[in-house]
């Protein structure tokens, strides 16, 4: 069968012949249907992750950890059966406290693997096994191709549950009850930074979402169907707006800092994107503003099962809110033997490429 | 234009025609699509209800809070534009401190009004003005007439709130990181109850829903399709199963009772239903019971605006998860002019009962 | 060395001579100072108490669960040092995730041990070893005796942690910032009822405490100096008054349901006490008042460490802001050889009784 | 009568004959016993404050706002009686949301004011009256001077507060049931350092805390009272020890980078300090560290009715845990005649002055 490998420590990638892998029991034996490519994977093809690791005893990792698979074969008396769809999930706990409560997205000590990155053998293969443990179903068949989006939305719904926590040391609603009278504004209009604009327009806030290029005023447009705002920001002389939430999404701590400036009273940053240049001055004053307005700033990485399933309740009602968006967020598909290319480099216009294994 | 309207303190409904209302400044003009039918309403036809109230200054109410409603003319420059669809909230809040912050479902001093039932006009009329406060916008217009169940959902909405509120003075979750290993037994399967079945499903818990009549094993048949459980029980020598999370719907005390019996260590009951009969001695050995194994049990009533935009999320999301599950809930469909009988009688077989005003 | 120790499954204890545990490495050497008496040991030595079990491969149980001891042997590197002073745990985990992680007081399926109740020797005797897990630091050595009662008193920090989860459901606090408009009604005045009084007046809240005697006003007059009240309640007949918290410690279920009835909305029952008989019935209206008014019922059992910990701070303030009052409660000290009497019998007027075992 | 007071706008303060204050029905009458000096007292008194403000109608502005003062007349019926030991708050609500609900603290909009600060006089002359919302009865009377102390450690229960909820976005506590695994360290050993670190000792943390000068062991010597370790760090040379916890009292950029780049996963930093200069870069690796490890970043600004109250039970309580320790924080008693140099300039080795009005 086929699988995409990296040979850690060396740029590249390789469409491999491999053997197929044989289910034991208590296992799943899962058909991959489609794998999404992230920046991560890139940063694997291109050899620029010092976190990158192969399975032990081996050189060679398979990458992909964005999928969406159809269950072969399966023990009976199980929820799973033949043909139920499924999200697998990135990372697999090790030993701390969070880890043994299924909590892995909060290791306490680096001790986990994630497939496709570090320890474990990713999903871009024809065919792979694995326990039920780590297999997310999805309940609405509907969503097809979309589900793999759960994956990347996973991380945007942990988010949104540390700033739903946090905001509540102060009255987190307005006088209506609801959100509605809360501005985020998001840096980044990547498929994160649409998810989390997605989420955050779907409770009622008031949503703006910002980059640097908008080709064709399509960012603008798929914006405006999800009831956001989008605008250019070509450099920092444009000053962000107030907001209540800002959400960091590119790993600059230029814009990391604008954002935080910009923060109301209580307000909340959110850091998700992660990048290894640049630097920005924290000054006195910076920190004299978070602390007189009681500022949070939270970095928060990965998700537990229960943002899997709720990402997947997310797609199918987002589906439906903003019509076409979701759709339109995939802007190619390709088959894994187009896909080594697009997996080196970023094609200009991309939000989310997807490999068809089908 | 019509309206259906009660006097308070008779038993009886009328169909009457009234004057159209005025919008004024700030104020929204709503056309009404649908109004659904619940037991309240019921109640009010019926004069069961010792807190029914009209209007300051009329001795006659119009009843209905079940609503979905199209803005007919609207300010500019609010977010709410004619065309856009809207459900009304049902409280409207007072003056103590839970109201002051749009909490009015938890008002700690009664001083509120709710909408067709107590001091302030329902929406079973064609047209109504309101203030765009207590209107929440449909984004998925897709959803048509089953978004008239957002009002009972957002009152399952904020039991879920507290629940999971609650959930967290142990560990929520089980190894997994998800609730899948959590079992929740749901009394009664009337709106209400699949509503909670739909959400509980939708987060993954082993749901299991019971009543007293199954005609044609419809509810079963719903309830698989929604991946949860039914179970006849007539009586209560059918002893409950176990489970994690009970809600009772009903308003029974016996079956409250027996729920509460069932649950496990750190075992939530919720309860919704109220219904003015029966008794169920509570015994020194159910208090050890409740001690010992960290049982909590909530009354929760209402729900605020957050509630209902989330209901509205879930209704888009469950159409396509659980297809056709709350379109079948929509037993029937009827015209004002023929609703008075309905109104005062549940028809057998019924889940919802909607009023189409078109 | 002495013991006092219960032959399971028949009533009486006794004081016998036992070999001295030897330390091993790892575990602390403690010497016993002080043990408190509570209804918990009189019902184990009443053979009253079906859960009573020894430790694996004996037939008898050394009681006694409420302990201030002195580390004799320590071995060297650790934060406890000879002399420190010590309150040892009472639950012990078994292998659910509660227990993993350090909460057997929220243990799911009952597999832990009590020390001096199910599956473990209790602290009634002169010499004892312990896992340094289960030793909670006294910092306040001026405390002295006092100490013995933060093992009850770790029970009402639970309960109150629980309380104040809970709370958040609604605008926990005032207009003042703090809980200084809120009333709390205590049903029972022994030790538990009492450090509930304190706990609560210590945040400001507005404490009533009844109880069916108060023999020469001793209650009354000790409620009054840590800023409470006191009321005799002979029956039921004499109604409750109106709260925002009950707190019911003796078991009662028709004291339990007298006091949730007189709840305020928002309004939260915390269940501590246990005692096998009574009865009182549940009604539809019941039901109807606890979900209308949004009102929660806590039972709630044992505490974690912290609970243990945040006891002993609780103490060292109440000690001065309450002058007087801890010590009133200790209401008789006995020397071992004495203690088998006021083991089997509560002596009238007591509120709690000490065995000095130096 | 003596008061303390500044023209805003020019540097100095004076003490001046003023006319005694007026009770006016409802309000309490209140002669001032200590009033403590902090670095804000001397921020205005040296004209280094831009939100100073004078009361509306004056130029000069009474400062102190660390009070304890005895109630001297009293309408009847309140709590409050003559003799009552208070502590009067600093901060007063405007409009907002937050502050309707007591909780200026977290004002959204800055329309409050403060005691001795912005737009209100302060507590540094001999009689003041107030409104009983806004005083907070001492229950402990043997605390005596060191309730001054209620007011900063006011700031240090709220910011526990914030980091408690925070926590519990992963497991908060350790194996044991407690939070005995975790360090935490403080940067600053000023009167602020010193209450945090009681505050964390107190509940069973590992508690490290640093200066840059420490006279003659005296801080050394107090920490180590309070359970705690202190080590100089001289310049930045020196490496801080990895935490779960990092509060940065000094207001410096650079301290604060420091201590975020050393905490563990999960961990937290609480910014509470603030002074103007100092700069320091966020790089995109800390970028990256902080969202890799799930690390929270809070700033926190005073404290509501409920932390005073609180903070009140801990000095009580700290008064004999850490014998000693609270009393040799104040390391000067001066009086009003005596204080003008003192607000003026911070002399070597204060840890806090007290001016006795008496």
């Amino acid at each position: 069968m086929r699988a995409i490998s990296i040979t850690v420590g060396r740029p590249g990638a390789a469409l491999r012949d491999v053997p197929e892998p044989q289910r034991r029991r208590g296992e799943v034996l899962l058909r991959t249907l489609y794998t999404g490519i992230c920046g991560t994977d890139r940063g694997l093809v291109n050899n620029q992750l010092p976190f990158a690791r192969p399975p032990p005893g081996s050189g060679d990792l398979i990458i992909g950890h964005e999928a969406l698979a159809r269950v072969e074969d399966v023990d009976p008396g199980t929820r799973l059966r033949k043909g139920s769809l499924v999200v697998p999930m990135v990372r697999r706990p090790g030993k701390c406290l969070n880890c043994l409560v299924g909590r892995q997205d909060n290791c306490s000590d680096g001790d986990f693997v994630e497939a496709g990155i570090r320890g474990l053998d990713g999903f871009m293969r024809d065919y792979f096994t694995d326990d039920p443990t780590y297999l997310v179903r999805v309940d609405d068949e509907s969503l097809g191709m979309l589900a793999v989006l759960a994956e990347p939305l996973k991380n945007v719904v942990k988010a949104y549950d540390v700033y739903d926590l946090v905001s509540r040391r102060s009255i987190p609603n307005c006088r209506d009850g609801s959100r509605s009278c809360l501005t985020v504004t998001i840096a980044g209009a990547g498929p994160i930074g649409m998810l989390f604009a997605m989420l955050f327009s779907s409770i009622g806030m008031d949503v703006k979402m910002f980059s640097r290029h908008d080709p064709e005023g399509r960012l603008a447009e798929l914006a405006s169907r999800m009831g956001a705002e989008y605008f250019l920001r070509e450099d920092r002389s444009k000053q962000l707006p107030q907001s209540d939430v800002f959400v960091e999404t590119t790993g600059s701590p230029e814009v990391a800092m604008d954002g935080i400036r910009a923060l109301r009273p209580n307000g909340v940053a959110i850091l998700f994107g992660t990048a290894p240049g640049g630097s920005e001055p924290l000054t006195g004053q910076d920190v004299i503003d978070i602390v007189e307005r009681n500022i949070t700033i939270i970095g928060t990485v990965d998700g537990a099962k229960e943002h899997y399933i709720r990402a997947l309740n997310y797609l199918s009602s987002w589906k439906d809110s903003y019509p076409g968006v979701l759709k339109s967020m995939i802007t190619s598909v390709v088959k894994p033997e187009e896909s080594l290319d697009v997996l080196a480099r970023r094609p200009a216009g991309e939000i989310k490429t997807v490999i068809d294994w089908q």
